[in-house]
């Protein structure tokens, strides 16, 4: 099975354990929540699934935690795509939740989503003191300190008088992008009571080649097949990764990244090939 | 002590306990965040350490589930008062969070307030597997088929072609108000893995209490004392349970409500006096 055929069969399986989270027939409040989640690529559900066959957690349960960080992750795109925020209309070639409902119910569709995650984190069948732990990783990834600082900061970036730092975009994305790619990919150690050092590694370079290709696709994608609005950072003057380093030198250095986040698996063998492929779709993807 | 006195100290440990929750010095994110769950009566909080004690459950680790339930109430405040939901201006007598910053804060500041009490329960130094049960009951009585579920129906009811009736107010409001004061009164024996059910009754007469004094005070109350804007559902033309009942049945509603929420207590001796106060307290208040 190619790469590309193993994360639609993930996402297929992930949007199947989803679905077993909602009543039917469905309230409108959960039409708009299941339209928010599922679909997509679902990367961060593949890095969950792979992360945890590594470490030996049942393939049922992988599913659990890659649905949980899935809804974590449409939660935060609804909100992100609001008037208020982002101004977004599309989200993945469809009309976005305030679009097709109203701004009332995406605000409550992304609140319901955040309590869903934690709601199937708590099924989880491991160890009691195992869930906890991704409890709090996750309340911490996606919180104040992780997803919504950066965010925070995004947003404030727009009206700051200079545009920022290669050193505050590194650590604004880190934020942003990276902490819910960094619980994914330690998902499996963190389940199974493992060293998770390996796999953060992993994920922190994979985190950033992952935003610095967002940018990257920003300026050389085509709109049709991301399906979304494009060139906003760089009409709006914010500072990306390739306005700080240009295309060619944004290119290295996401290559050097891949090739830094393949060298952090180097203590597992074949059995990791899947997150490697993970770290070269990265860069080499069209959306 | 008075039962106000009593409440005002519950309010200010909460506060001191959230506090170590938050950096110094803080993002402009986790200032919008401490307006918003700093203050206020903290009911809910004070249901939380009265439950516990009567379980057994260490003060301090009690204090830390109420903080918990606390951000949960202010990231739905927060919320609620968007301008695209109930578009409030004035809360706890100061101005709204999306007016003392902007919409996007108050969005994220909700966002974050939310993961903050999740990451807060995971802290709490009880056997995991309490701890877990408290996530799930928390996630539930939240989301989609709790809290989030009631302010859709109700931002749903009020585009609807006919008032609701007596008995869908009832079944809203037992999840737009009442989910958060069940999983209140009931943290003690979920905590403690004892049996529910007393307090878990106790709870639903006392959230309905709550809400039907709400729609008295609504209609009777002193907006500078409350600190918000009042009669907004009369004169939007929704169903309240004065509209229904009339103020003299809704009070007498109340009163039956709060015998009924006193009589669930009858298991537990002198040392549920707290609880038993705060349900007359409910229909009592003028704010």
């Amino acid at each position: 099975m190619t790469f590309q055929d193993r994360l639609k069969s993930v996402a297929a399986e992930v949007d199947a354990t989803l679905e077993t989270y909602f009543n039917a027939p469905a309230e409108p409040l959960e039409d708009a929540m299941r339209y928010a989640v599922m679909g997509g690529k679902k990367l961060r559900a593949f890095l969950v699934v792979e992360s945890c066959a590594l470490h030996g957690i049942k393939h049922q349960e992988a599913l659990k935690a890659a649905a949980a960080i899935e809804c974590i992750h449409a939660y935060s795109l609804v909100h992100d795509d609001l008037p208020s925020m982002d101004d977004d209309d599309l989200r993945r070639g469809k009309p976005t939740v305030h679009k097709a409902w109203d701004e009332a119910t995406a605000v409550l569709a992304g609140d319901a989503l955040q309590s869903l995650a934690f709601l199937i984190l708590g099924t989880l069948d491991v160890p009691s003191d195992r869930i906890v732990q991704a409890v709090i990783g996750l309340a911490t990834d996606a919180g104040k300190d992780g997803m919504v600082l950066g965010q925070a900061r995004d947003i404030a970036a727009e009206s700051a008088d200079a545009p920022l730092s290669l050193e505050a975009i590194t650590a604004l994305q880190a934020q942003k992008t990276g902490a819910l790619i960094r619980w994914s990919a330690t998902a499996g150690p963190t389940l199974a009571g493992d060293d998770v050092a390996p796999l953060a590694a992993y994920a922190t370079a994979l985190g950033l080649a992952f935003q610095i290709a967002d940018d990257i696709l920003d300026e050389t994608g085509d709109e049709a097949k991301i399906g979304k609005r494009l060139h906003k950072d760089a009409d709006a003057g914010k500072a990306t990764f390739v306005s700080l380093l240009g295309i060619k030198g944004a290119q290295d250095m996401a290559c050097a990244l891949v090739a830094q986040a393949n060298d952090a698996l180097c203590i597992y063998d074949a059995q990791a090939d899947g997150l490697r492929d993970a770290a070269n779709f990265v860069i080499s993807r069209e959306h």
